[in-house]
């Protein structure tokens, strides 16, 4: 048998290396466009910025260890041009010459990835213009840049992952930044108000933020820098500009061996990564793959479920009953010392599928017990659904242990769980790593209460005809008043209850929203129809627009 | 109705204040011996090392917040001495007049907590000897201490978490320490093998250990310090002696109320905290409680259960049909920069129940991508059964990242999850965070190829008549050559096939077992009974005890 595996790096080298290891007489022939194979995708931004200052570090294996150790016939510098999957067999282009060969196969396995983004507009070929996609990318932004960035502009486009982590390390570098983005938030897979604070973080590293901006054109200017022109017609002058707007699946070759694509533009496989050719499988970014959390058809271009899915596909070559399980778009980004992160569905997108019966909790948890010295909050929201409490998503933004929080509640809807599984989670606890009731029992316990009737919450952009209620401390509303709202300090609550009105549905607000549920006991208790304004004081903050600063 | 709360720490100020949510009307008294309710009894190790300098920071809430906010009648310095479940009364004592008093109740909860264990050895009340209790047990230390403690030596006896916690704090103070433990490893919980590298770091700290070193007494010198003997006949000289020999559930009020303990010596509650008698429930360090992974009975002391057991006796008391799950066992220490942390059961816990069909397995994944600066080594055990595969126990030690690698481990135990969900499990993944595998997958991954039988394991200490067969460079074999093994580095395995024995098992070994899992393929499909010595050299170091330095 003989397996061609079309792209060496995290789908095509899983692959390679696991039909190895399940297989020592299958003849394994592995091609890659690119110079390198396996390689550091995702550290290329840090490479930019010289935090991974040596460019060999980035090469996880090599050609050489994939012929000595695995026995694979690697062929880098080698494109696959075209399938005929009657014949089957594979059109290669040697890159440097550009000569055709004709390979044969058994079972093919396309993991091509993705390709940038790339809008055709005017200027966008200039020199000083690039991409962050390959590992020579990489090597000629640091070779324009040329030592220290100091004094030079640069512009980044896309306000994704790679927009983002580029930022970082051009303003790591000493480049001032300007960030465009097209739509009115940065990081999309998290809903607006998540995403508002650490837009406000950028602000406050000195990068210029252009929301709801298009690039409309770019242009070279007399002095040699570039000039990038918006929508709105504002012009930012550039020494250099990054593109990172997105990816999309690279079906050139699945085209041309008539593969069904999917509704998403990308290659349609099955659970055993089997696309509508029995004898080609296709991982990666170039698949869709079932959210597991929704239900729908998606793209993910992520390392992790590619690595899986190679995975997968050599089990299934190899006749084992290996099933991809989806995806549910576990992701995380540090950015100047702070990590956002999120897992499952947002928000936006169950309602653009239409889905009813979803609640939500803002929380703002320590992420290690208040006394021990150097406690950080984090911005959690919960997604839940009503019915069973089912946990459906969270997003979390901080400067300590998001990581951790995220993957316990990543773990917990891989399993189906709920948020009281989540309150009743027995997590690592000592003061300098938690809490006794840790974040993550917190956003369980509290969205629990949500479901038990116990604490109905309310939320800033519902606020209708309710009343207010601060039962914060009268220090706290001196230095933060809520325009329209009454205020009684909890600790006279019980004693001046008749003061709060009965006609009207009440929303008590504090600081987070931990005085503000006790007062929703007591008011409940006394017949009074009272919510609890979910995160207090913090959350409407998050969701009011940064002014910049 | 009335509801008593003896107890006014982590499990009875939360079923205080639970119950004042769940109910307005209830009238609720918190008596507590002490002088402070609600204080963090875990950082007390802390405040004697410094690090939570102000002794006020560990008073998370005080009588006058739960009169204000809860309108709980707390009354400290007030210790119940007897409990007349008949009349259901409750003798008071007054502890600083001694005057005693009668206090009726309709429902009563003991959350009295553990005691210090203190055997009766001659000279144990001198003196300069201290537990770690109490806030004015730490302040007696800090006073004891009198500024800084360079140049003075202190002795720790019993090496469990506040044991090594005060190790580290009295180090940090600048004192000289010696730890003394009975047992012939410290972290009794970790097995032996994942305490030693523990173990080899308080040596490189300067902490002298003795092990398997009971005391006999304890006596004062001529020069006013102390002097602690040992069965060994060794004395060791003290400044200061911390005893941390565990603790022991309060029973006393137990026993006075007739109600029925268990096997273990502690109070014996259902699911809903309900003791022998219906109308009193008990949490927290005092309660038996099921373990979820081996289903029997234990005592944990720790305040993360005692908190959700608060929670549970208020949900019950109201008639809310909560219950407890049981324990698990999940926990953390921090040592001098580093990290151990378990969860779910030890092999010795399985072992001493008689368990069999369990698998395990040694990993040394980095805890973030080894391209990315910075990546630390995590040192895993993961206990897991051999029929189905579900994880039972998992210990980890290192750096950087392991709280959030067993979080996600506790996380599945809870659900029941197993090695095959680990493996698939979709967690955070940026270069600074983690790995497109991450530590957790890898884990997964490597126990389900021992449960595919794709790779069968073997260990150090089970190495019998098999050959040893080291597939390591030449270069790392002259660093560190193991005694008797056939050394054929992996590149040449498939050429030198023919060198291999073929009539014994054959054990392969590398550093890590990485390189050994790809040696067993070869090996086993052509027809070598072949087997993968699990953790390589690594834990080959781990297991052979350390040499003092």
């Amino acid at each position: 048998m003989k397996v061609l595996i079309v792209g060496g790096v995290a789908g095509g080298a899983s692959c390679a290396a696991r039909l190895r290891r399940l297989d020592e007489r299958t003849e394994i022939v592995m091609v890659e466009r690119g110079p390198y194979v396996s390689y550091a995708n995702c550290g290329l931004p840090y490479h930019v910025g010289g935090v991974i200052e040596d460019e060999a570090s980035l090469l996880i294996a090599n050609p050489q260890l994939f012929r000595d150790q695995f026995a694979i016939d690697v062929r880098t510098g080698t494109e696959a041009v075209a399938v005929d999957a009657k014949s089957k067999t594979v059109t290669l282009r040697d890159v440097a010459s550009g000569k055709e060969t004709s390979e044969r196969y058994d079972k093919l396995v396309l993991s091509p990835g993705a390709v940038s983004v790339k809008p055709p507009l005017p200027g966008i070929d200039l020199p000083g213009i690039f991409h962050v996609r390959t590992v020579p990318d990489a090597r000629a932004i640091r070779g324009w840049i040329g030592g220290s960035g100091r004094g030079r502009r640069a512009v980044v486009v896309g306000g994704g992952f790679i927009g983002l982590e580029m930022v970082e390390n051009l303003a790591h570098q000493g480049l001032s930044v300007t960030l465009v983005e097209l739509a009115d938030q940065i990081l999309t897979p998290l809903d607006v108000e998540m995403a508002r604070p650490v837009e406000d973080l950028l602000r406050r590293q000195n990068v210029t933020l252009a929301l709801g901006e298009g690039v409309t054109r770019f242009e070279q200017s007399e002095a040699g820098g570039l000039r990038v022109h918006t929508k709105s017609g504002a012009v930012y002058s550039a020494d250099l500009v990054i593109l990172a707007l997105g990816v999309r699946p690279d079906t050139a070759l699945a085209k041309s061996a008539g593969l069904v694509l999917g509704d998403r533009g990308g290659i349609k496989v099955d659970a055993q990564m089997r696309t509508s050719d029995p004898d080609i499988h296709a991982v990666g970014d170039a698949v869709e793959v079932r959210d597991i959390v929704t239900g729908s058809d998606t793209l993910l271009a992520l390392a992790g479920p590619a690595n899986r899915q190679g995975r997968i596909a050599a089990d299934a070559i190899t006749g084992r009953p290996s099933r991809f399980r989806g995806v549910q778009g576990t992701a995380i980004i540090g950015l100047f010392g702070t990590t956002a992160a999120w897992t499952g569905a947002s928000e936006k997108s169950l309602q653009r599928l239409g889905r009813t019966g979803i609640e939500k909790i803002y929380i703002y948890p320590n992420h290690h017990a208040r006394y021990y010295p150097g406690a950080k909050t984090i911005a959690m929201k919960l997604l839940f659904a009503r019915e069973d409490g089912r946990i459906l998503g969270a997003q979390a933004y901080g400067e300590e242990g998001v990581d951790r929080r995220i993957d316990v509640i990543a773990t917990l809807i891989q399993k189906g769980g709920t948020v009281y599984d989540l309150e009743e989670a027995e997590l690592c606890y000592a003061p300098q790593y938690g809490s006794a009731k840790d974040a993550a029992n917190f956003a369980g316990m509290v969205a629990a209460n949500v479901l038990r009737n116990d604490m109905p919450v309310s939320h800033w952009h519902e606020q209708g005809s309710s009343l207010l209620l601060d039962v914060r401390e009268p220090a706290e509303v001196e230095a933060f008043a809520i325009p329209g709202a009454q205020h009684i300090p909890l600790k006279q609550l019980r004693a001046r209850i008749g003061e709060v009105a009965r006609d009207r549905p009440v929303d008590v607000v504090c600081r987070s929203g931990q005085r503000a549920y006790l007062a929703t006991r007591i008011l409940r208790q006394h017949g009074i129809e009272a919510r609890t304004l979910s995160g207090g004081i913090l959350s409407l903050q998050q969701m009011q627009p940064v002014a910049p600063r």
